[in-house]
């Protein structure tokens, strides 16, 4: 499986915000992430990179 | 692996523009796509939905 964990970073800081994420999909200022049990998050966020190899994206907020 | 193919829609058409694709990155008004023999790919597109179950990435442009 390929699901990924979703880090915001503010300030140099980064938070690990939902794991297992399957679907990251940008909605106007948001971003909203889905997890393989359907769970949904919307966050004030952008995309600032989406790192396969790591399984990693990275939101930038704030 | 996790790589995901990248398409850009346009006027409801899916391009397949990468390949094997393992790094996704919005820089302004662009999106810098790295795959994994370490080839670029720069497109003036923004990320609509990555869907990780799917191991596709879908741009939109124009």
């Amino acid at each position: 499986m390929c699901e990924a964990s979703v880090y915001t970073v503010r300030d140099g800081e980064r938070n690990l915000v939902m794991e297992n994420v399957v679907s990251i999909r940008p909605e106007g200022e948001k971003v909203i992430l889905v997890d393989i049990f359907g769970d949904q998050k919307v966050l004030a966020a952008k995309i600032e990179k989406v790192d396969l190899l790591e399984h990693e994206v990275i939101l930038c907020s704030g």
